[in-house]
């Protein structure tokens, strides 16, 4: 893998939060601390496990000059940036970069469905905010808009959009997506990897990246994986693997934003809950947490 | 119909902001006037199509509070107060009635994908922080969540959610809708269509509401056909449809909302774009409103 900072294993902590939407920068500073002592190449900060469109732009200010003081340069933040309006994500751009961030991860946010045209212009417009690359979060389920090849191979032609965090193909297809990809998109483009339970399969398929939830609370098992991963190594992934099979089930079954902040609390680390409307689990799900995180804990 | 708020034709003006967001009142005044003149049963504030989205608390107070002083009590003002986060949906609606809104319109706004649990103790909370009549706003190419019959039928056991705002059926089987919702819902719960093109078969079929974004423009032609299609009258409703019709295919190619701020535009009324990302019409499509809405002007 090369230099860049949108390759190997990207870790998204969730923003802990009390229920008015004020950040607990110490409780996500402890995250932050249990991260770096993993093998980790970058953290994600803000993404949608992160509950970047829950916040205002003042607490995920806060959030991100936390986090760099936590970090302290040890390795590369890439802060989301998403917004619904274009002017605000590119403020929220503007307070990344004042208080340090290394890139962006900019999500085509929509309420009223976009074309690909506006798109490419908002993309352009946060892009025009600041010298930081951006890295495209290319999520349909959460943003209701998918960046096509041809919308993206276009985007790959604005100097700072330098990623794609993909979400996972339909049919687990990713050497031929990646393929079909790179065929389109300049060399030194960098192709990762969202949806944790494929990311072994899209490594060991040349992904470049793994945009990863459960590296925000379970950073050490994460890192393993990416490594037998990105060195072919596919019995070891496979077996790697299987230790997060029954967190997998959860994820499918309820959200990997819901099961992580329970498995959070399990841990002992926050006591933070999801933000309303979004409900913390059932205690009967929360009774199989502890279960299914047994394997992954060091 | 009967004499609730949620009845005939409810005209949703555009909200006129300037490229920060900041709205225009006076402008919006003016298509408040504009709509008075014409026989419609309330105004939809800060729907869809009035950006309620794109804009700021701060600055949906004041759309609000611009919007009951033209009004001035002559009919009711139903408020948008949809959000991402409960507390600020709540918020949404203490603000609207310390402005003197007559009745909200709430929607499941989503990021991450919701539960029926989740969108039902929304619901509850929002109902809970006025004392105002709430308009179920179901629009799943917005919202991203559908509310079904199961989930309308719970939320219609609080007291306050006394309409729907559906979608059009995909099939148009507005008859057959009706009639499934009216089976499970308390009797005088009162169910609306949105989706322009549908609306006189959906008033012919039986609902009690048009919720109208075309109304927020040419009320006139819009409340004579609301009037022929609640006698019953269809071969006027057919007559009067007609000249829509070009405006039906602008709002199916493009989105409603970029139309509707062309033809306002066209029309001389504001000069507000629509918020970025989303774009302003090209200007070969703008060479067709002049033709598409001639028929419409009084």
């Amino acid at each position: 893998m090369s230099q860049s900072i949108f390759t190997g294993l990207s870790a998204f902590p969730l923003t802990p939060a009390d229920d008015e939407g004020r950040v607990d920068t110490e409780g996500l500073q402890r995250l932050l601390d249990r991260i770096l002592k993993a093998d980790v190449q970058s953290i994600g900060l803000l993404g949608s496990t992160g509950i970047y469109m829950y916040l205002t732009r003042e607490e995920r200010r806060r959030a991100v000059a936390a986090a760099v003081e936590s970090i302290n340069r040890k390795i590369p933040v890439i802060v989301g940036v998403g917004a619904l309006r274009t002017d605000e994500a590119q403020a929220l751009a503007r307070d990344a970069a004042a208080e340090g961030a290394d890139a962006l991860l900019l999500a085509p946010v929509s309420y009223t469905p976009l074309t690909e045209e506006e798109v490419f212009r908002h993309f352009e417009a946060v892009a025009s905010a600041t010298d930081l690359p951006i890295c495209i979060y290319n999520n349909p389920s959460t943003t209701h808009f998918s960046v096509g090849p041809d919308l993206l191979q276009r985007l790959s032609g604005i100097a700072q959009i330098q990623a794609v965090k993909m979400p996972l193909p339909k049919d687990m297809g990713f050497a031929q997506e990646i393929a079909g990809l790179r065929a389109r998109l300049p060399a030194e483009f960098k192709i990762g990897y969202s949806g944790d339970w494929g990311a072994g399969e899209a490594l060991l398929a040349g992904a470049d990246a793994w945009y990863s939830v459960v590296a925000g609370l379970f950073p050490a098992p994460a890192a393993a994986l990416t490594k037998s991963a990105c060195r072919g190594h596919a019995a070891e992934v496979d077996y790697l693997d299987k230790a997060f099979s029954p967190l997998w089930s959860l994820f499918k079954a309820y959200g990997s934003l819901r099961v992580i902040y329970a498995a959070a609390a399990h841990l002992g680390l926050i006591s933070a809950r999801p933000p309303r409307p979004i409900l913390p689990l059932a205690a009967d799900v929360m009774a199989q947490i502890g279960a299914a995180i047994a394997d992954l804990e060091g």
